[in-house]
């Protein structure tokens, strides 16, 4: 087995996944290399995730037939063996390698919520606290958590946590304050007295996290022990407040900002990998009578499921190069003192968190149903993709409120611009008129994004509008501001929507504009791009209608474009997923393999299961007796 | 702990969950009855649940730490246990107590393609194979399966299978035939020899069935063993045809409709009834500025995500019921021999177990998310809920094929129409013209089932038209039949979807006209089915406006009726699901118990973890050393 493929000779490939990349239009290698960012990074992320592949520690061998308990045990020992890892060979897990590393582990690591204990006291704790806590957490010799009223994050590996608690002085309540409170012993890892703690069980995924449930009753914490650089408590009982705590909310931005690309689009582009491999090699049913079986990559209506979900990886990929670069001028001004942009940034990533959660989960189902019963099994890797990712949509921010901070931001801007004031350069065309009616006359009219650009960002003008309408109108009626806002929810929810759709369009068009030197790959993103915006104004048809900005007619036009689009892109359709360049032993799939021998590597999977190798018990205490009392009738 | 309530006072009912029951407007007991079919199926249904939930056989405590063998052992004692207690207590699986039997088992049982087995033989085998075959599978003397050529059937406990292979004959291909092979000894278990037969691996879920590979080398099989009520092969090699099997084509229609209710809608009301309890249980953040945190009930949003689909549940009921109805009446005439109405059956079967898959599926993943973090334990029920249901999107016709299926009928009924033929009763509007615009003007006119049916009528019509159109010129501009249809099939599918949701619309509406001596039940149905019809305008809207059906002012009004039914509803919302009547043990739920005790609930949950009581290895094996390093710094 190799372990990076040098070239397609390599390998024994299915002559129906070879026939997909006999003719390519356009240079694999180099899309590759736009996506890694330059030839460099492709070459280091190569050279990080071949180094992980190529360890035996790291074996993913029989992963699927793996308990609960084998896969935490697993976790544990990978992130050690990984740190030992990194430091022999001079990686930085804040460096080029960070992100890859965590991508070539395929999630399968523990600990990750004491980078989370690390990263409050850093925040929340006195220069003090951070030398006494930060070099025994890095070491290891303390594990912390994060701990809050709700059953989470405690599990069965940490010793402290990070309590949220309420500060009570003399029987005033001044709110929640961060406590950091020893779980367990040092010495045999048992529960310190009065403490009550433990794994929640069970859950869809992440069966390698051992998230906890914590009950303390009658627990004395030190005074130092409060993590005081924003609060204070003298000892007199004098409760001191100093600072603005506002960096905070930019870590949470922060966290939100990573797990895009590295969580959520991954995933997405590896169901798409193994769909449309497995659509290429899978034959079945007629389309033309008397002719052998076509690939199912032939069906309009598995194009339909498949290519619209391969133009949102790429248009989510480009939005998270974005919002990655804004992150870091945000990032740079704060450093500076200057938070004046946070609010916009945060709006932004709010929106994205969750259009992109929702999108990948969802799109990660409709592959994983597009591969039949053979998407059921887990040896598909859809399965496993699918429940982890969805967790995405609750976890750093539910979705839902997320997209009402977002609206509210943009309501907040929507009244701004009506008073005068200038806005921030993502919500600028609130500033503007809204626009007039499309005026594309013939189908080939919507393969120009400035009409597309234009249609998005005038449904996400008049919702936000429409929204605004209606709060201002509640609220003149009589109604309390709260309950106008609730009341209009559902429609500020879809205003979020609107205008998170427009930026992810807006985005891939404007990188189309800086290929010119690469004609082919511009070319093949062009007709990604066209197809991501037409498969979403098709999907979501009403709220271009509503107030005429399409017509009917328009309507059909766009269809007849969108469609035509499909069987374009199927052509390239292999190669653009190839293009992510995933080594099999990433994927993880029988279906999604480079050489496409899907039907042996199913097989291959099924007889490596431990119980077929076991005399089945239960035939002796169940089947016997009923099997062998009419052998004679036969 | 009761099995059955006997009034809501045995309990120490959470206050936020009694105080939703204080005052209902209608009579849930009533609703109940109405649900079932009458007094006494409620009182029988009751009867086999809790004779079922208080056997300790069958038993579900522990259930979500089970591994995938503990499952299938138990689904093999549960088999074999059940058929004993129907046959000492006198249950008729083919009577009331039938259907309900599986329900109350909530599907832990195994041989079910055993039944598979026995349905093929009985359809296809000679009076004297049924004869031989049909007693000996019936004691389970034999255990059956059914193998073609997919992974999918065999697993590990059959020891029979009936197998579809070519028959050639003389180098002559006649096509797939069915045949008993005997995979498996009955006196050790073992495979026959050319036999290799397994178990396929883990699946998204099913863990306690065992689907299997099989292949077989140089097997003879009598002559004797080929299923020949439709063809058989006479002793000098002749091959004799003989008879219709479109009786077979009725039994695929017969396990689509058998699901529906069983499998499919159950799944989605257990969802709703979790998730709705939960909802008027948790509270969170605040909705007047000061208040108590609300009920997250209480927002629109969260309204928005359940209650459409508490609509939903309604509305698949009373569909199954009349699909029932209708599958009786054309069973009937099949056995006086005619077979006219099977067509339009199996294409009312067909769309409709293509859309009430998906929607319960993709519903109850909407119920999870909308519990937060809580729905992601496997304690809250509903991971494994969507997991299991999501594999009726697939298994009994994939549903793009069934929707494709349906359209085929549909676009024939057209074209029959227009040549003045007259149409069977569900498709009869295509003979019609097309209505003309919706004539509402005030946001109450849309509360009128008249306008909102003939609004989905008109656009199933509309789409109908359109692809039959579309598919005339692509073949008068001369492309080939296949090619036409392969090139419209998304539109195709989206007119499928479109006749089977007027189907339902229309179905609910027709319910409400029969309820007249039960008021106050009939105007609650009233406000679902208007909800349910109008959900499905506001999230499908472009179908209606791209003709001008609706005008983008009466989307306005609309929108105003369908939020203004969210408060209505969410009134009533936990009577609506109380009405739904599952025991706790049905249910299998730390959220969504009727006491509304969750937190209690959870902790109790995570505290019967097993691994919680284990001494946790990784501490010796892997933290020790690092966390005992440094000990003095502490």
């Amino acid at each position: 087995m190799v372990w990076w493929r040098a070239s397609s000779a390599d390998i024994d490939v299915n002559p129906d996944l070879a026939s997909e990349r006999a003719a390519p239009s356009f240079c694999v290698e180099s899309l590759t290399n736009l996506l890694d960012g330059s030839v460099e990074k492709t070459r280091v992320r190569r050279y990080v995730v071949s180094t992980i592949l190529k360890d035996p520690v790291f074996s993913k061998e029989n992963h699927y037939f793996k308990t609960r308990q084998e896969r935490y045990e697993g976790a544990i020992r990978n992130s050690f063996h990984l740190k030992q890892k990194i430091k022999e060979l001079g990686w930085r897990e804040d460096g080029p390698e960070g992100e890859v590393i965590y991508r070539a582990m395929g999630g399968e690591l523990a600990l990750n919520i004491h980078g989370v204990f690390i990263k409050s006291i850093l925040a929340l704790g006195t220069d003090e606290q951070v030398a006494k806590w930060i070099p025994l957490a890095n070491n290891c010799n303390i594990l912390g958590t994060y701990a809050q009223t709700e059953l989470g994050h405690v599990g069965k590996t940490c010793t402290h946590a990070v309590v949220l608690a309420h500060l009570i002085i003399k029987e005033k309540n001044y709110g929640m304050h961060p406590f950091i409170v020893q779980v367990r012993s040092l010495k045999d890892h048992s529960p310190m007295p009065g403490i009550t703690v433990g794994d929640i069980g069970p859950k869809m995924c992440f069966e390698q996290i051992d998230n906890g449930f914590l009950m303390m009753r009658n627990i004395c914490v030190p005074k130092e022990n409060m993590l005081s650089r924003y609060s204070e408590v003298l000892p007199d009982g004098t409760y001191v407040k100093r600072g603005s705590d506002k960096i905070n909310y930019f870590t949470m931005v922060a966290v939100r900002v990573s797990m895009l690309r590295a969580e959520v689009l991954e995933a997405l582009m590896k169901a798409c990998t193994i769909s449309i491999r497995y659509s290429a090699v899978r034959r079945q049913s007629e389309l033309k009578p008397g002719d052998r079986e076509p690939k199912i990559l032939e069906y309009q209506t598995q194009q339909q499921k498949l290519l619209p979900l391969l133009a949102t990886c790429y248009a989510i990929h480009f939005t998270t190069c974005h919002v990655n670069k804004v992150y870091d001028e945000v990032y740079g001004a704060i450093q500076a003192g200057n938070f004046d942009s946070l609010p916009e940034l945060h709006a932004l990533v709010s929106g994205i968190k969750a259009y992109a959660t929702e999108i990948c989960s969802n799109g990660i189902e409709v592959c994983r149903k597009a591969c039949g019963g053979h998407g059921y099994s887990l040896f598909s890797g859809l399965p496993s993709l699918y429940t982890k990712v969805t967790a995405s949509c609750t976890y750093e921010g539910e979705n839902t409120v997320l997209h009402l901070q977002a609206a509210r931001f943009l309501i907040k801007c929507y009244a701004a611009a009506r008073s005068g004031q200038s806005l921030p350069h993502s919500v600028a065309y609130l500033s503007s008129p809204i626009s007039g009616a499309c005026q594309a006359s013939s189908h080939t009219h919507f393969l120009n994004p400035d009409v597309y650009i234009k249609a998005y960002q005038h449904r996400a003008y008049r919702l936000i509008d429409s929204a605004a309408f209606k709060m201002r109108n509640l609220v003149q009626s009589g109604m309390e501001q709260y309950a106008a806002w609730n009341s209009t929810s559902v429609e500020l929810v879809k205003a979020s929507i609107a205008h998170t759709h427009y930026i992810i369009v807006k985005l891939f068009a404007d990188v189309l504009d800086s290929l010119s030197s690469f004609p082919e790959i511009q070319k093949v993103l062009k007709s990604l791009c066209d197809l991501h915006a037409l498969h979403g104004i098709f999907t979501n048809s009403g709220d271009f209608l509503q107030d005429g900005h399409l017509s009917g007619k328009q309507l059909e036009m766009l269809t007849e474009a969108y469609l035509g689009l499909l069987s374009l892109i199927r052509r390239d359709a292999v190669l653009l997923v190839d293009a992510f360049d995933y080594a099999d032993q990433q994927l993880l799939s029988a279906l999604g393999s480079y050489d496409g021998n899907v039907y042996y590597n199913l097989l291959e999977c099924a007889q490596k299961n431990p119980d077929n190798k076991k005399v089945n018990a239960v035939f002796e205490n169940y089947l016997k007796p009923h099997l062998q009392s009419n052998i004679s009738k036969l």
